[in-house]
């Protein structure tokens, strides 16, 4: 659970009311990113933004959203994470170079962001802040291509990543999804209208229709000409990735045009046959697993309840009293019910182990409110690699699964059984199978070749002298 | 569910760490008010305050929290309404007098508030804000009495309405019950150090123990002699408020000695005695009635599931688009799962009907998704009467069910079928019966005779004359 | 030179653009003080207040002007003193009370301020300041009289003390002057509207015009009924603050009704009668002296020229470096001209001394820069008694001239002579005799007699067991 | 008078209170910039800086200064302009680049600041404002050679144009100025540590040593090393700014080695000499002619006084009322004094005129004060052209000397006489000849030919082809 999706993206082209939609459509995809949120708007030829630290409701008001006319948009919010936590790394990112002006959001990961950025610097650049996304502003800018879709073409096919980006200058809009596909992006329409967006729950609040996902490797040109498709990218094989339909979007989306809520059923049901219990009820530790659970009780027939209950007023830092609190991080976060726990057999379902930590406190709060027997089902196999792919996880040695087996982590957590769900079982409840999505974290199989990444380094750095 | 309560409150004698605890305690009471956090301390003779708007996790910081030492404090969570939303009502309200200095917070109403002002101001007092709470202070001040536990003791006892109050001057902290007891207010012990707090929850979060209510009627003082009771009150007859128990205490409090998650459970189970239905699965508008409605699934057989998603960002204003969404209002906070609404009969459980235009929202927005047939239970009865004791809902004329019997607003919310929990399945769904809770939002008939009160007030006009 | 003045008011009455007049006034006032000022109208019957921290320009902006419509406004600004320095001092001090609403604006000090206070608290008012202003404003909350004017003079009448104020309610302005006249107040008129000001700089910036001064125990109303005088105070001899005159006024002020420009002209030419000194070239210690330096310049034939430049961009705290330097708090205000004094034998003039300290670093800074004899002249006699009417000065035995000789002071701040003007001359310079002024600060004759003062507070304490 | 300077600089190497030391040289150099100011300095390794919008005692306070370590610093004081009036533009500017990070602080004026931005532009340089300091970084980031000195010296010899600059980095410090030397820069001492500021006044602030100017041309590197001159540049004529001594400079520095002081004396006699007048008083408009006007009168036998007051409190923005005031501008700023001019004929100096705007408004107000008679001495000759070294004044169609004779500004300003002083007068004044003064603004012959200035563009543009 401790894990981070990098952010949520929506575009808009050809509305007149274009701030306030995306400002709902951001407010939608809010769980992708409570860092920051910004929306740009092009008007009279030149692009505005407002940006700031915060929950979308929190940025925007009536006041800076009627200072964003236009019939054009594209917005972003951003998770948050410590240390790179800064305003210069919000966005959308807006810059001006010599052909004019860019606004850029970017949800996703640039495996060679850091080599990129030494070339740059190399041949003079300056660089305002830390993220990956200014290092794709400054290739853009560095290019000579004619049109704006060749520069960001040319400039996007320099980077090895995962991702989904938009593009907007003052005429058109880009948007781009990697050619492996990692990240979900989708288009809708309204009335007349154009829609991108993360997730399809950004279309539904503004009554927007789903029309299809953006296919892997496909650049999207939105412009005073309708829509264009391009495919500048050599083909790879799609590698979505699956913890986008476990974990991450909203139950109520189409993801990789998929339905999250009956996925999350299915997983429940799925857990339930491979890793049957004897238990008087069954719950999850919420709000994500809730509908994991339900798919095991309605398997298996135990019971569905609510165990814990989760505090929604969590703020980003939390002051600790001198005298510690005992499983103080949990607390903060869940309440036990007594009277449901007391005395039964209970199965806790949750969607996957990343570190351990937070979930052993969670066992002996239960414990503590008085469940007689604890019976752990993860809706995921073990993760036991890292992800180099936008996903905010630890490196494989702080992964528990990477340096234990589940009879040690059943140990570590103190539970009377844990099991985790098959690989093959995540798949099939996804609809899938091995070579359907990404399963780096489980299996180690990552879809990009690391050596190959540094090969692209060294002839990026080459060509930086004589074309950057 | 359009109903909020007034405040919560937290208190903490001799315990080195009161500022952090009381923090923690006003956390877990976040619920009970959002709008503005207040602590006080009492540090080397004098009293310390760190208030401001917003909720708990973001007014106080580590720098603040440090900078109010001391062993006692009390602490205040205030709800947010429109138009009296200022820091000047922000508690704890400290002020300077006469004999010292005072804190006050504040969970209720005062019925004479205005009349009471009128005679404060006449004899010229002058005051900074708008609330009850200033008055009651005035009060205070203007007393004669030598210990301030007589001169709060005289000053509330001018004050008719429904409250649970605390004082803390230098020396003592006192919590008052009103006599009705419609506000709850619990005793709790950490170690050596005393805790008062509106709901149970609050002694958790501190690893402190429960002890037991403080009374109706009772006013508790905590000081160096220790604790003690005292009844200055004429006695009245016991009238809880029963919505703390249907709809704003937190599941995994104790309230009025009775554990809430146990009784919604009761109330869901009652509900389907009462008005069974036949339909393929039932959920609940969340988050408040999930327990109820996995009471009802439990008692009938239903299967429970997610109909409805519920938005956990909402800031305190929102912005529409100008050309207006449907069912706006409804969509912001929740959103339908479609998968699971697809073509079923549903059970909808809510609390409570006030005014029907939110529910009605909901229901457009549950068929739009594609249920075939939409029965919604209600786990309480039609409230038909206005509430005086410190709820905020509208008057009598704003209810639906004030000038709608149920099967007109069965109609006007467009469901197929609609019922109301009976006053006697809600009362002894929460071991009680006519006499033991208020209910006086269903039936009319209220604790407090109002002619008596009109009494009161020219008594006091009169009095104050010579008096105050 | 270490002296300040208590606040600067202004009142206009039928004046279409009331607030940005007012807003002028106190432009011209900003030498009174620096720390605060506010602007009340009264608007549609009830009365609007832009109050901040900081200097006049700093506080209004076009915004928060637009924001005070009406066609009266009394000002104020207020002046920098450390501790009492909060927002909740700042004025106009705005209340509400059982009456209605007043505007409060105040220049000076009540000597039984305290006495006052402590009344009013044992009967049981709450103040929110500390400011003596407050409690003039909950005696008029007290006061039963029918008419406004009646209860201002009442309320005044309580109150011993130097001062000038200003009363707004929605329908009069009432303007107040002691009766021994010790602070200023003039009346002006522009068009067909009203105007009162401390000083008559004020009147010319708005292109008004000076009628005369508010009398000594003159109480002005000014309504739809035009202007009406009352004398409701017992008569006393008139004692304005002769430090007006020499030190606080704008030198393009009148001031009760003396032109400051022309008196401090006069009090440098008899300085140079009465201590005449054998130097090449006088000079002043600026800004305030600069007038006198040149009328003892005129009178002795020495050349006039600057010594020192005075810095204007000092702001409220002095970051001092860690190794200490030389003189550094007169080195931060004043820079020496070294090219002018090298070697020369030069008088130096200022308006008073008051402890000392920073003389005798400013007379370190000229000799360091090479002046070859240092003659200091005072265009005051020697300050040997502490101010009680609003004069920011140190009490007696903070006040060098308590405890030193002349001789002796000369000696401590190392001049070759040092001379004071005669308490004749200063009072002949000002037009004016030994019963002209409150030479209180010289002669330790102070006009009320304080052991009277001690009768009113017992009397008003009992009093106020009775009516209040 | 309304021309402004561009800023002022200070370094300190080698003083273990350096941030403090150099907060003193700016504030001591705030009359050169009160838009912004900033402080960087180098502790363990890496470059700290505080930069914000105010005056030097605003924007600093002792917690950031604590948070400024290190033993050597750069600090900058930004005039303030409309339009460029931005964060992003407040120096020092800090940069990360390829080889580390760099600290920039500049005085001046790059003449082809603008050619020099599209060639990084075209070649695919970011730029966050809109200043010619961030071109002049941008062009160090691009240069390849291995030493900060090299980088910075070729970069800076790409830049035609006016200005005195500090370059920091974690090991050095490098001041230059230009080979023309238009804008002062001077070395100096305070115990072993070495100083470099614009003028004078900001060694003696920090108890320092005036050592010499930096010569025109001059780059000067401060390192463990000690102290290097490098005379990188083509040798130019020497073209210090003479209106840095008529104007900029404070009295009490030395400027081009001349004391500022006794110049602007001498500019008055010989103003006396060339055009003497018949009148009872001479003064100034204030400040800065007062030192003029006081040399007027020693040679003319005139006495001085002070006729015009200045208002010291003017904020960045002005409210005007509804109803215009007459000379609204000039009354903000300026008050006369009546006594004095009642009836005299007048002598008034100013050290220039530039549009004549406001001299009409203060002439008016003088005259409406009573003066008989006006007659205007001017301390620098007739402005006829623009300045493109870094002075804000007009272009020449603003200039009133550009398109009116003497006789007709005489009429349009409507005084009884006026008189300029001569170039000769001016020079000699200030000790120099022809050849020793930029004197564009009053000959309109440039020091840098702009036809060259054009070549310039065209071959960095084709460099930057193959180099950049």
């Amino acid at each position: 659970m401790p894990m981070r999706d990098e952010c949520g993206v929506f575009a808009i082209w050809g509305h007149p009311d274009a701030a306030r939609l995306t400002y709902l459509g951001l407010y939608s995809l809010q769980h992708r990113g409570q860092e920051s949120a910004g929306i740009s708007t092009v008007s009279e030829g030149s692009i505005l933004t407002h940006v700031a630290m915060g929950l979308v409701p929190e940025v925007f008001n009536s006041t800076n959203i009627s200072n964003l006319p236009g019939h054009c948009a594209i917005g972003h919010v951003r998770y948050s994470t410590t240390g790179s936590s800064h305003i210069c790394n919000a966005q959308p990112l807006v810059r001006n170079y010599a052909r004019g002006q860019i606004a850029f959001a970017f949800n996703g990961n640039i495996v060679n962001a850091f080599e990129l950025r030494q070339c740059l610097e190399e041949s003079g650049s300056i660089f305002q802040g830390t993220s990956d996304s200014e290092v794709i502003v400054h290739l853009v800018a560095r290019q000579k291509e004619e049109s704006f879709l060749e520069r960001v073409s040319e400039a996007i096919k320099k980077c090895s990543g995962a991702y989904s980006a938009l593009f907007m200058n003052q005429k058109e809009i880009i948007a781009v999804r990697d050619p492996f596909g990692f990240r979900p992006l989708c288009l809708g329409r309204v009335g007349g209208a154009w829609l991108v967006a993360s997730e399809t729950c950004a279309f539904d609040i503004v009554e927007g229709e789903y029309i299809r996902e953006i296919h892997p490797g496909e650049v999207v040109r939105i412009s005073d000409q309708g829509i264009e498709s391009f495919y500048p990218f050599k083909e790879e094989k799609h590698r979505p990735c699956i913890f986008e339909l476990v974990y991450f979007a909203r139950p109520d989306s189409l993801v990789f045009d998929r339905d999250v809520n009956e996925v999350r059923h299915r997983l429940g049901q799925r857990l339930a046959m491979e890793a049957p219990a004897d238990a008087d009820l069954v719950f999850a530790v919420p709000d994500s697993s809730n509908l994991v659970a339900l798919g095991f009780s309605q398997q298996s027939g135990i019971p569905f309840d609510f165990g814990l209950m989760r505090n929604h007023y969590i703020g980003r830092t939390f002051i600790e009293p001198e005298q510690s609190i005992r499983d103080f991080g949990a607390k903060i976060k869940y309440s036990p019910l007594r009277s449901t726990l007391k005395g039964k057999r209970v199965v806790v379902v949750d969607d996957s182990i990343v570190r351990g930590t937070t979930l052993r406190k969670i066992v002996k709060m239960i414990r503590k409110a008085g469940a007689a027997e604890i019976h752990m089902r993860i809706a995921s196999p073990p993760i036991r690699y890292g992800c180099f792919y936008g996903i905010d996880m630890p490196s494989n040695s702080g992964l528990i699964a990477n340096t234990h087996n589940p009879e040690e982590i059943r140990r570590h957590v103190r539970v009377d059984s844990l099991h985790y769900l098959s690989v093959e079982g995540l798949l099939e409840s996804c609809y899938g199978s091995m070579d359907s999505y990404c399963t780096a974290c489980f299996t180690g199989q990552y879809p990009i070749d690391f050596s190959q990444l540094h090969e692209t380094k060294f002839a990026l750095e080459n060509r930086a002298l004589v074309e950057v």
